[in-house]
């Protein structure tokens, strides 16, 4: 018998349909003799509707403690009208709340890390022959005593933390489209479903805008060897495996996986810094304090005659006016001269395990880009991943002749669907 | 400093201004110098919401577990948005759950009766000088380890628990009528408010169909010496308590303090049955069987001729069909000649702890209903109350000459307001 850990968002719980969908879906794997354990999101618009509320009874920041005893009562209110669908499908089911089925946390409301997952009662209830439904996005914190919620992405955690303490065979994640693509359909329409990926190349791609996945779910799968699969609510298809090769074991595989984009972010240049040791250091040390999340950086060739320099890097559109503010405080100390933004890049990146083995990847993009006249502003590349800054208007087009460069071409064109977020 | 209880019902927190309305109240309260713990209900329509997705999911009776699981959401979007408001005001709060207010129930999923009551937590927070929220309805059962909920009236009775626990000087009941009439104000409109009533006096009523109170809040009261103030959460009125006063101490009060009717009432006789001993011992072992709730017998007196006597009784209509079903399953047994069944009766229940003291009482409430050409069908009396059965179109007449007869009527009429459920 296998054990299977199935996880619904948001929208495939939406309403009293979705949610006979669901448990339909999940009766099914259990009646094929499958332990089955369903980790829920809370229902298409409640979590929205709840910070409406919040956000009317007090336009203050909203205490977190209290935020996330709202918002955990969300996944109470899935979770107990799944086990009613499923026992109206003559098959019994029991819920369980985070705190129920063991999931400790630390007590960082709002955002909790997952420091222990002790299911006893949910193994209990498997052994019964019950199919197990569990909250997502919940846990507690036993010095506090207090409930906790694990932020964006917090079902897929949930989901993939349990797969992990049970030992189950695979973590199914439904979500409403096929699986992971090659790169995003809205902007390449010859995207492809990937059907496996390693969970390396799934990081980099979900730490680079695909939305499937969160990248806190692919690490926690990836630390502990589970084999995520992601795949539609709506059909039977197969969708995408995340699989952990081991050390040396050889998956066969294209050289490049994925493409993926990005037009958050924003370069910011410091002009005319003094050549001269420990300067890049002083300069990523006040970065740091703002805690910004810097991503590329690039140091130009110091210009001898003048021994000043430029470094460029980028970060999160939203986190510049900070960082900027705290050079300019800082700007005599360091010596530089004076500070450019630019929050009109985009950046591709290209991904892909087979990448380590094959030389002149570089060189094939290069010449993809240059034979659209696309202009190349920064170069950042890892072993798995070469990360190029462009101008933002730019992007889409440089990310379908790289698509296409790489022979990651389907075809025939993808179907397009929305996306959720809890 | 003072301990105060203070319960808001959900027509009280019905939506964003409602939570704001109450934090106001408690921040007032709070801030007049006593220590608050507050107490409430899931918002306005939350419950028949949840209820009607329930339906919605599955048509099959839904498992009690997962029934309270659902319901006891409710409260904790209430708990926590009242805290938001109360901090919106500059005031620190902090909201339980059940389980964290160590509300201990056994384990009857949907009518959980509160075997112990242990709230550390609380009783911490108070210290730490904060207002305390508590979800109303619910608590846990430490054997099961599963949430519960404890039915119809469940938050009048979590209030009076704590109040109990904490030694609470008062347990205060916001609700949307300014505080418990002497007859309902729908049915006589010179009804007019009561200041102080005994909580055994308030047992008879709520037990008789008066809706404010819920009559497990008010014994749980009684058995422990907790003192109730119900009054309107729309003014600040002095509305009614209910006192516990010592054995032998005496109230300064009326003879009758309430009359109340009740319309729900069935009546069921029993026709010719032998007039031997032990045969009603036998028809109402049989009753007990269904655990139907009788209300009022009366037996006739044998006609000594026939040696058949007639036993007629009340219970709530709803029960009466398994009732006939059990008699006639055991007619030849019991040996009696038919049933006959009547639901157009109405009840009138006078109530006052003067009644004791003073004779004459029903004579004045038997001349009062004959001057209004009113048939008395059945009597029944105890220490404090009198109920009669007449024909239901006759009752809300009777209540009003009684009423009257009693000295009870006010010189205007009172304003009517809805009321609630949880």
């Amino acid at each position: 018998m296998s054990l299977i850990v199935q996880k619904f968002g948001g929208s495939s719980v939406a309403d009293a349909e979705s949610i006979k969908r669901v448990a339909k879906r999940v009766v099914e794997t259990h009646k094929a003799g499958n332990e089955v354990v369903v980790v829920v999101s809370a229902m298409g618009d409640t979590t929205d509707e709840l910070l409406d509320l919040a956000a009317a009874v007090s336009p203050l920041p909203p205490e977190p403690r209290e935020m996330d005893m709202l918002l955990s009562s969300g996944e109470r209110i899935s979770m107990s009208l799944l086990a009613m669908a499923i026992k109206n499908l003559g098959v019994d089911s029991r819920s369980y709340t985070g705190l129920q089925a063991g999931m400790r946390t630390d007590k960082h409301y709002g955002s909790a890390r997952i420091v222990d997952v002790n299911p006893v009662r949910v193994r209990q209830a498997l052994d019964d022959g019950l199919i197990v439904i569990v909250a997502g996005f919940q846990g507690f914190n036993d010095e506090t005593e207090d409930i906790t919620t694990l932020g964006r992405g917090g079902s897929d955690t949930t989901a993939v933390a349990l797969a992990a303490a049970l030992n189950a065979e695979v973590c199914e994640i439904y979500t409403d489209v096929d699986g992971i693509f090659t790169s995003d359909p809205r902007v390449v329409p010859l995207a492809r479903k990937i059907d496996t990926i390693t969970s390396e190349e799934m990081l980099e791609l979900a730490a680079n805008g695909a939305k499937v996945l969160y990248i806190r779910a692919v690490e926690y799968a990836r630390r502990h060897g589970v084999t995520l699969h992601v795949r539609s609510s709506f059909n039977n298809n197969e969708g995408t495996l995340v699989l952990n090769p081991k050390e040396g074991e050889q998956m066969e595989q294209p050289i490049v996986t994925g493409v993926a984009i990005d037009l958050t972010e924003a370069k910011i240049t410091v002009v005319g810094v003094p050549d001269i040791p420990g300067k890049a250091a002083q300069i990523f040390k006040i970065i740091a304090s703002t805690e910004a999340n810097v991503d590329i950086i690039v140091q130009n060739v110091s210009a001898a005659a003048t021994g000043l320099t430029d470094i460029s890097f980028t970060l999160p559109q939203d986190e510049a006016p900070q960082v900027i503010s705290a050079l300019l405080e800082r700007k005599d100390d360091v010596g530089f001269e004076s500070l450019q933004h630019d929050d009109q890049i985009g950046k591709l990146v290209l991904v892909g395990a087979g990448m380590k083995a094959n030389t002149g990847v570089s060189a094939r993009l290069f010449e993809a880009l240059h034979l659209a006249s696309i202009n190349i502003e920064m170069i950042s590349t890892s072993e798995i991943r070469i990360s190029v800054i462009t101008r933002a208007d730019n992007v889409k087009e440089a990310a379908r002749v790289v698509h296409a460069a790489f022979d990651l071409d389907s075809v025939e064109e993808a179907v397009v669907h929305g996306g959720t977020g809890r």
